[in-house]
């Protein structure tokens, strides 16, 4: 039995709060002594922050075992061969690090782990009786972010629990999602997280099968809409929505330049020509990792989405053009590009892509520049005027807007993403030679792949971030690092310490978790006060005041009562999850 | 309740062995689908082995908790400024990696943990009231080998249990040493380890208070000398033994110079002058980190220990002399060193230290080279002819010399190193500033520090090393990764498979763990044949033979025997160490 005496528990509780430290969860994390900064995302996980991340584990665990999900442990160097294979060293969203051995053997910090179970796998003789194969792991994860954020919601270094599952096909891979699906509301759910699955965006995999688990909350920086019936969730990325018409009964006014001696924002145009912003073209330019400028075309009201563009334009990366290429390669002007013959215009050499927004549709007689300083072009229109190479959506959905499915308005919504689940299909396993297994008919087939991962120290953070007060943090029961927190007060009277060491005791002895506060140079005020700060469920006192009863009382609530001990030892709730 | 099926376990047993496989560990673990080679020294822990690591990380952490210690966990990325401040970016025995963020931010990747936790330490009000302090953590460690062995015995990333002690000074220290020692003993006894712990060479840090936890085991790469009856157990690095007195009786001859046209080895010197290889004296020349040359001398029959000779000379690091040193440096010729003249002979700036084995005390008259080609000095005497500038222990003890506490002859043994414990003393909290406590009188005052170290797979191939017959493993009940393998035979009679699955969910039910061959297409020699590969403790068959009965069989004996399923349900063996 472990000794749980906070005399000799590290780290005691801290006044000071980090400098950088904007979140409540952060705030209560370090003062609690759950955390403690390393460097910038990187962080001592300290005994009572294990605790509760062993709990966490244990949920996860419980759950991906009763789909029949294996554990396993791959190592966190991956070779970085393997990551050239699936041109991942140039295409992956989180900067990777790279190291070499003493062998000038190249290695990458695993951010994410689909390369080396696909190895792993292709290493076996598979059978489609074999399938589906399903893996996971809990390993340490790298991620070289640009911003780390304070505490544990966006880390550089953090254990995440990423499963992978190996189907026959697509057929097989849905039902695995659905089950994973339930799965996962299930395992928030125990920790006391209610989760929204989030439609989101797979990046350059695509498909419909991508989803974020998330948590309400404004600490998130998961930007997503709900319509008020739930029917109609995604991710700000994808979320699609009904551009209202406009003009479109208008007549077709003729083409026409004219002077505009004009800034080069949307609000100068509005200003110069005393027209509605919606009539206005906006025109946003990008380079792609191909160095083609992607001039992105959209009605004035809105703005462009740069996820969905990349989509559209088939582009794995963009970057904003800058203004020297605007004038030295397109022969345009920053603040007056035009879709009208801007090819035209430019060097030969310059590729140009044009993606219009479908939102054009629903304008006549757009204004906007003229590719050159001081010039305007009125009655811009679709068609007529200028032809896209490519017409799709590319709108930034906003609050308010129609949702598509006709129920009404999008509302914007922020939460913590804390796990996703996502199909990867075909894509590393066609990339990787040998990835297959034998089919019934005898035939080499690729397998068919799903990824499921869920971040523990965010998940960690957002209970926190759910269950706090200004007092200190409430940790839901199933995932508290303490069942009760014992509190001796009076422990210089040798009977009430002798008492205390008794309780103390028979509660460990019936596997109850318990943290006692043995110390005696603290006053009851500031013992108190540690126990609400900690935030474990059941607070227990000693005292000469609670005589031969023990005073009970649970962290979310005012109420105090006073039980026997064996009372206390029988309340079902104590011995709920024990180990 | 998790699916264990093995027609959908992952992976199957495989015949093939690796071809670098040389140990039986590796080759049994690599069979019996336990692990797979990703790159050198580094391996996929496949869903076995994680359930035999989990249950070896629980016996460890059950006793690291009983002692007071508190589980928490370190990032593995430790800035590399603090392993600057302990000078260990230069000074450590395993190569170190690092690397560096996207903000230039150098790092190593963790070795071992003390710069950590120092740190952390250092970072709180820590009053002599919280000490002692206690804490470990299970962490992934890299050790960028050399040569890192087939299998799990020497891996270049693994799980570590690192555990620190900050005492208030040597005293406590010393019963924080005998606890762990005692803790050690008994994690490794449950795991069915019998270790010996073994007086280590403790580098740097120096101190008595060093020891390897050893597996007698014939694949190990320690190397150790015990006598017959145990009273004295040292590692090879640091083993004394007593020299005997060979000619000290006789009287000191008159030196001098002799022609020698010999060979220049040790044995070309015995047949040269015809005398005992004792008499002769054996020269090693060393050069160590500061330049300085080590010249070690010793008794002929005798080798130097470079361990040893690391400590009597205060070198860091040593490397050997280059023919061109010896002989443009200091004037002398390879293969007839002599301590006689050699200062005077060598340019000024040559800075020599003679190192004399106390061995050179216990023989007169001796004999070797004179510094110059085919010249040989006779009639050597120690004092009179030369002067040591330092004489200590530095032979290498060999099998069968005599005990240096009188119990007979050492015996030469080889062993796998799992854990160690170590004192760091005031090494760490001396160079980093400010990691101190308060006392009692008020001041300021560094922390005494002992470490505790335990290889998690390396103890994994330990078990197998030792638990293994020609048909695969055979776990002890502890750490076996199931305690029942339930073997379906003629599962094509409905009855029977009915039967099966019964008798799977029963065991299941009472959480009894049991892996289930479910597969209907693998023969019942195939299936034994599995069952005794991958080592589980009890085999359960049922077929048309075991009619209402089981086929009980344990993995390490002959015998079968029938019981009925609630006879086994009960079996006391079945149910220890339940979750």
């Amino acid at each position: 039995m472990s000794i749980m005496r906070y005399s000799h528990f590290f780290p005691k509780t801290q006044k000071n709060t980090p400098s950088d430290a904007q979140l409540i969860s952060h705030k209560l994390l370090h003062q609690a002594g759950f955390i403690r900064d390393s460097v910038a995302g990187r962080y001592y996980l300290l005994p009572l922050a294990i605790r509760v991340q062993q709990k966490i584990q244990k949920i996860i665990k419980d759950e991906m075992d009763n789909l029949g999900y294996l554990e396993m442990l791959t190592p966190v160097l991956h070779p970085k061969t393997l990551w050239k294979e699936t041109n991942r060293t140039n295409s992956v969203g989180f900067e990777l690090m790279t190291i070499k051995d003493r062998g000038e053997f190249e290695f990458v910090l695993g951010g994410t782990a689909e390369e080396m179970f696909v190895d792993l796998i292709r290493k076996f003789q598979i059978s489609y009786k074999d399938l589906p194969i399903r893996l996971y792991q809990f390993s340490l994860k790298f991620r070289d972010e640009k911003r780390a954020r304070g505490g544990l919601l966006r880390l550089r270094e953090f254990l995440m629990k990423d499963g992978y599952s190996f189907n026959t096909d697509e057929e097989e891979f849905k039902s695995e999602y659905d089950n994973m699906w339930q799965a996962y509301l299930t395992i928030f759910k125990r920790m006391g997280l209610e989760t929204i699955p989030v439609l989101a965006d797979n990046g350059y995999i695509g498909g419909e099968y991508c989803h974020e688990f998330v948590v309400e909350s404004e600490a998130g920086e998961s930007r997503y809409f709900v319509t008020e019936d739930l029917s109609y969730i995604a991710h700000e990325d994808v979320a699609k929505f009904s551009p209202d018409r406009k003009n479109t009964g208008d007549k077709e006014e003729p083409l026409k330049e004219v002077k505009a001696v004009r800034g080069t924002t949307m609000e100068d145009g509005v200003k110069f020509h005393k027209l509605p912003l919606w009539q206005q073209i906006k025109d946003v330019l990008f380079v792609d990792e191909r160095g083609r400028f992607i001039l992105a075309i959209i009605r004035g009201d809105y703005d462009v989405n740069e996820t969905k563009l990349l989509h559209v334009a088939k582009s794995y990366q963009l970057r904003p053009a800058t203004e020297e290429e605007i004038r030295e390669t397109l022969h345009s002007e920053p603040g007056f590009i035009s879709p009208v013959g801007i090819k035209k215009k430019a060097k030969k050499e310059a590729e140009i892509v044009i993606v219009a927004d479908d939102s054009l549709s629903t304008i006549k007689n757009a204004y906007g520049g003229a590719n050159q300083k001081n010039k305007d072009l009125m009655n811009v229109n679709l068609g007529r005027d200028y032809q896209p190479d490519v017409t799709g959506d590319i709108a930034l959905a906003k609050d308010g807007f129609g949702s598509p499915n006709g129920a009404g308005s999008l509302i914007a919504k922020k939460g913590i993403e804390v796990g996703n689940i996502f199909q990867l299909g075909y894509h590393y396993t066609h990339m990787m030679k040998d990835s297959e297994f034998i089919d019934k008919d005898g035939k080499a087939k690729p397998f068919y792949m799903g990824c499921y991962g869920i971040g523990v120290p965010r998940t960690l953070a957002a209970i926190v971030e759910k269950y706090n007060d200004d007092k200190g943090i409430i940790w839901p029961e199933s995932v508290a690092p303490f069942k009760v927190h014992l509190v001796g007060l009076d422990l210089d009277n040798l009977k009430i310490k002798a008492e205390a060491e008794k309780v103390y005791k028979i509660l460990q002895s019936h596997e109850i978790e318990v943290l006692y506060d043995d110390r005696v140079d603290i006053s009851p005020g500031g013992k108190f006060a540690d126990a609400d700060l900690i935030g474990i469920p059941y607070r227990v006192v000693i005292s000469k005041r609670s005589g031969e009863k023990l005073e009970l009382k649970r962290r979310s609530e005012d109420h105090t009562s006073f039980v026997g001990l064996q009372e206390l030892i029988n309340m079902e709730i104590l011995n709920n999850g024990k180990d």
